[in-house]
């Protein structure tokens, strides 16, 4: 971060929509790692209860980088607690699938392999930003996202391999996600806009990616990939949410808003 | 561990009094845990969400080692699971102190302050442990404590010193964790039990080097010491515990106990 220069957006990013892509990309983590908050001391095992805690600091690390950058480029003087504890549910841009409540382990191992494996095509995309401050985040949070992927799918196969029960439940998990799914490769004005700048890259990119590692998963866990739900999710990157989302908000926001400013 | 002598117990030590001793140090870190746990994106900041999971996952870790513990000298076949979700209330040992439901911030920096001053005293002193076992693992929780201490601290300090509103608010914090404080020094049987046969410690034998720290924090922050409390908790280590706990467990252990056995 010496060099200035390198922390400059690059000139032809439309401003408005590159701090919403990054504000969809931080909001996706922030509100995942609220909900994987509620699993410490849930989990089936204490060690268990460990390795979702920090995924949860993964990607709360991750959403305070990203936060911090949308901030800049707004130039209005918002902070990463102003961005994650002052806007309003419509402001939020993140998927359905990260804001659905927590179900049962199974569920969530499913939802975490779907996100991480997303997040890991996205990071691997993004080593190439043109913004070099977000292609710095990327590179650190790779590792992490490789780390969750690999956990998530260790888990998928354990249960989908394991007993009758577990393997059912591990199915039904990946049924209840799928409707969640296809919203992560919609492309929304705003990476639209930063793709074709050069500093996002376009969430139908990932797809393919995103789903082929996934469907090795599924396999090797002698499970099936759901039938093709008949609703889907969308509208998370317009800040159109569902009804789980008022009431998460209204837990995170909660202490920061009863107190603002920042001396208490 | 190569060494097998050094995890053996020292052998004057009446064995089920030094395991529900060493269940009453793990249960006050692994309930603490997950009342901090419920903290994950709900703090007045991003940092300090990351920093309240991160003393949780502590928590949580020293719980493990001190379950693990316990189970290897029970010699009944229970790990850290078992006894982290297969206990009943009234087999908790834990000090009321670290059940009570989350306050406000000033109330959880109160409490912190308490307990991290509390285990620092206790770590400090287990370096001495004649069971080797507990020796190390103070010698890795008294670093984590230490921290722990400082950052809860810092912000009582920070609070206190403050605004007229956030001294209040910090004054009632130490006012509601007061009636809990004087517990963390009773001398239960196992405790008597485990001192006097050199591998553990009177819990009133650090009663005077907790008082002084957080005297000391109240202190630099223009903060005064409680009245002492009309009514004062006791019986936690007896497996009396409130109305709170109750609740606590029934979140913590539900997803272990609906799937029973490791398979799930």
């Amino acid at each position: 971060m010496s060099d200035p220069t390198t922390t400059e957006v690059p000139s032809n990013a439309p401003t408005g929509d590159y701090t919403a892509y990054l504000l969809g990309l931080a909001d996706d983590a922030l509100i995942y790692a609220h909900r994987l908050g509620e699993w410490l001391t849930r989990a089936p095992q204490i060690e268990e209860d460990m390795a979702l805690g920090n995924v949860g600091l993964d990607l709360l690390g991750q959403a305070r980088s990203l936060l911090t950058r949308a901030g800049e480029l707004e130039g209005a003087g918002r902070d990463e607690d102003d961005l994650a504890y002052l806007r309003d549910e419509r402001e939020f841009r993140n998927v359905h699938l990260v804001e659905q409540p927590r179900g049962d382990f199974g569920h969530e191992m499913a939802r975490m392999l779907w996100f991480a494996s997303y997040q890991h095509e996205l990071y691997s995309a993004l080593l190439d930003s043109t913004d070099q401050v977000l292609a710095a985040v990327a590179a650190k949070a790779i590792k992490e996202v490789a780390y969750h992927r690999d956990h998530a799918g260790q888990w998928v196969v354990r249960l989908g391999d394991g007993t009758e029960v577990s393997h059912d439940r591990m199915q039904a998990g990946l049924a209840a996600v799928a409707p969640y799914v296809a919203e992560l490769g919609d492309d929304d004005r705003a990476s639209v806009a930063a793709a074709e700048a050069g500093v996002g890259i376009l969430p139908s990119a990932l797809v393919e990616g995103t789903a082929a590692h996934v469907r090795a998963v599924v396999a090797q866990a002698t499970l099936s990939m759901p039938d093709e739900p008949r609703w889907r999710s969308r509208g998370g990157r317009e800040g159109v949410h569902s009804e789980a989302m008022g009431y998460l908000l209204a837990e995170m926001q909660h202490i920061h808003r009863s107190h603002p400013g920042a001396t208490w």
